[in-house]
């Protein structure tokens, strides 16, 4: 991008339209804050390596199979035989300092599989939400926030995220542009600000994962900045960026 | 449905995202306001009989051909050689009474295209609102709103009215289920409810359309409630419905 052009910041609510954005000098942020993005932060928070994204749980057997710990969920549930779900709870035990991860979820890691040729691909969660965008605005290129969603579907504890994320990017560089997508999130992030909670009460997986018992897992990923960690995509491994 | 169960409403940012909604028991609601959607309630207000929606333009060019009246949109502007284009003041003269128009747009034509197979698509715009939503309750069925953005990205005014039809369809029925699509809506519409035309300033398609000089039609696809008419799609053509 030409130096004398403003970023523009843009959003794609689900990765099945991310062919329609896909644009090979962006950098893309991976969402999906309930659960995965937030799981893979806290994971290099808490001494992990490296976190190998697959798209399949065949897949993810065959890297546990070769030795490797590995994670794996589907719709909200741990897949059993494996060493960790989607909960960030997961990944804060010694038994990952150094290691390298396999990591399949039913969203997060779809989205991974289809921006994984843009310029940069880091994740983003509320739990890095400040090191994420002082980092971006100092890139000087054009951003999409790529939504995980739920199978696909728009959903809301996502866009809040995307829409904080502009919200933040907003206040360090004013003038950056937004692409329609990024304009009614930062509208729907004003309204969601004082209680992101309360805001997402009726959003479908947030009622999803209370049903679950996974309250504590809920309120853990909407905490903001527990971690100054930003993973990024390296050779098909997710590692922490070195800032 | 069963009688028992509350309609849920939720809503697709893309004619590409509608096969992850698809559900052929579902009313869809085509929403393309600036300015397909404005434009085909214009032209049953002002006495049309038929409206063939089709994809192309040498579709419609072949139509046109048989002696068919056409109009033919890309980009925002009218193709050569076509009767009308995509403006609702191309559809008020007496030359559309009782006549049956081909039409093929950038976007709104190809979100019909892609919901043709559902219980029921039906045509909203400002312009018809009240009608529209009316007729939507009395139906006590799932609705989706899909939103034909701009080549199948998220555009910022056909979300604003998918908003629209949710605060007027909750004003009616308090207890509709809503998606999260619908949900992250109905607080976009509550920012934007005061003045729809400023909040829609900063929109792309909006921008394009005022820097071709369109503002007489921006002007007129915002305002409320011009006509009761309602277009239905039956075998493959629109038409009004008869309520």
């Amino acid at each position: 991008m030409s130096e004398s052009k403003i970023p523009k910041i843009d959003a794609c609510f689900s990765p099945a339209l991310y062919p329609v954005y896909r644009d090979e000098e962006n950098i893309v942020v991976i969402i999906d804050v309930l659960r995965a993005t937030s799981a893979i932060c806290t994971a290099f928070h808490h001494g992990a390596e490296k976190i190998i994204p697959v798209a399949s749980v065949e897949e993810a057997r065959r890297l546990k199979e070769s030795g490797m710990l590995a994670g794996a969920e589907r719709d909200a549930i741990k897949v059993e035989g494996f060493d960790f779900g989607n909960s960030p709870f997961d990944y804060m035990g010694p038994d990952i300092v150094g290691k390298t991860i396999a990591l399949t979820t039913t969203n997060g890691t779809q989205a991974i599989e289809a921006s994984k040729y843009a310029y940069k691909v880091v994740v983003g969660a509320f739990t890095n939400i400040s090191a994420l965008c002082d980092w971006l605005v100092k890139q000087d290129r054009n951003v999409l926030l790529l939504c995980s969603g739920w199978k696909n579907r728009f959903n809301l504890e996502d866009s809040l995220f995307a829409g904080a994320v502009t919200h933040e990017l907003l206040k360090r560089r004013p003038e950056l542009q937004l692409g329609d997508g990024c304009l009614a999130l930062k509208y729907l992030f004003q309204m969601a600000e004082k209680s992101p909670a309360r805001f997402l009460a009726k959003a479908s997986h947030k009622q999803r994962l209370w049903k679950l018992g996974l309250k504590d897992d809920i309120r853990y990923c909407l905490q903001m900045d527990m971690t100054d960690v930003i993973p990024v995509l390296e050779d098909g491994a997710l590692v922490k960026m070195k800032t």
